[in-house]
């Protein structure tokens, strides 16, 4: 059990910015201004491959939960990303994608074998800060939970979110179905999963493959025309939308 | 060049509501009560096979639009249901659809067929109105105009969005691409296409084929957990916020 510290607090966008630490994860908790210490449910949030926990896709989504639907939302820098070292595995690891990225090699493979690494570790930090944010009062042991994570949070996330009873709607989407569709099968809450249609990385199959996986009663594919990085903006709009559906609260 | 005939007019859900005719053909106009004479975007919805233009699911899509977008909302009764008459040939196609659902056949065929046939007599329906529409000082010949139709709703609408210049975003859904998938093949305007993931009629490559046969740059699939029926609710907030982010408007 590790305790959470705070190491900072600041505000930004009309949040209340707290960095923190839960043993050596660093992290950040954003709250709304208007009532930083009022009960509201919480979302965690998974970073993208090579981004880090206050990445402007982070802080954006944090704006649109956080301001929109009154929620706190906390997200880790993942293994090798952000405040946190790189191992020689993660050098390695990155210095391999970009020789295939160069060499016009499929990416797949590695960041598939990669974020399954970083899953790993990443999956109990997230458990251990879900502990360490329900001692607040503000969030609280039998508050509402999500998850909000897109390609490597959808890989950390995943796994996370069916070994995680707490967790009861979440939103993934942009990764492989390779080991992550057996846990995708025992992932029963609301989802909500975006692909992009013209991926030049993940094959249509592929996208659609894992969203056919989640056991989910409830289930919501969002496809969009346009390439990997192309993800609409509205995405996150709808997310927050849904995540206000299921979590409660009004996303405006 | 067909005139339109208004033949009533009343209020409903604080909407105003207008029958009217355009030649033969019966179909009703939703206003905004605070501003049916104001210029605002027109949407043309086409209602699903066996309903009419005011079942509820027509007037509670067009409350969306009405009242939480500002636009105005026409709908005309298709050929053989509401208000209008039923030729030998509907009766024939109707009975063999019941038989083959009776039966446990497959339905698709059935719908199809009888769907492209009516689709032949719509188009040009749907066109004449849009002709007359325009005529009314709160829509004019210059301003933006939306397509929302599902099921039979889109059997008549792809083939009128692919033949319509006038019309600049569209929502379809849930049909077969046998007959569609050309003309969708010749739609360029932004798209939002519903399926249903579990659907018992429409397999998922059927489904999948006709919202990859549309040629639009921008174009969203949603699909949805749940069989034919299910489509969910929100999904008709969604093609709102659609239709106002294409048209102009704010949904509320």
């Amino acid at each position: 059990m590790y305790s959470l510290k705070f190491t900072s607090e600041s505000t930004f966008n009309g949040m209340v910015e707290r960095d923190f630490t839960v043993g050596e994860v660093p992290g950040v908790l954003w709250s709304p201004a208007s009532g930083a210490a009022d009960r509201a449910p919480l979302v965690l949030m998974g970073h993208g491959g090579g981004n880090h926990k206050k990445h402007p896709a982070m802080s954006g989504r944090a704006q649109l939960l956080v301001n929109g639907c009154g929620f706190h939302v906390a997200v880790l820098d993942a293994p090798g990303h952000g405040d946190r070292p790189r191992t020689a595995h993660d050098e390695a690891e990155v210095a391999d994608l970009f020789r295939a990225r160069a060499a016009g090699e499929p990416e797949g493979p590695i960041v598939v074998r990669y974020n399954a690494h970083l899953a790993e570790l990443a999956v109990p930090e997230y458990r251990a800060t879900l502990d360490a944010l329900q001692e607040l009062p503000e969030i609280g042991a039998d508050g509402p939970v999500g998850y909000f994570g897109i390609n490597m949070g959808t890989a950390i996330g995943i796994p996370f979110v069916a070994s995680e009873p707490r967790i009861t709607a979440a939103v993934f989407g942009q990764h492989w179905p390779d080991v992550l569709a057996e846990h995708a099968a025992r992932i029963t809450v609301p989802v909500e999963f975006a692909m992009q249609w013209d991926d030049e990385h993940i094959t249509r199959e592929e996208a659609l493959a894992l969203f056919d996986a989640f056991a989910s009663k409830e289930k919501s594919l969002h496809a969009n025309s346009g390439r990997h990085k192309e993800l609409p903006r509205f995405e996150a709009d709808s997310a927050a939308r849904f995540l206000a559906r299921h979590l409660g609260g009004a996303a405006s």
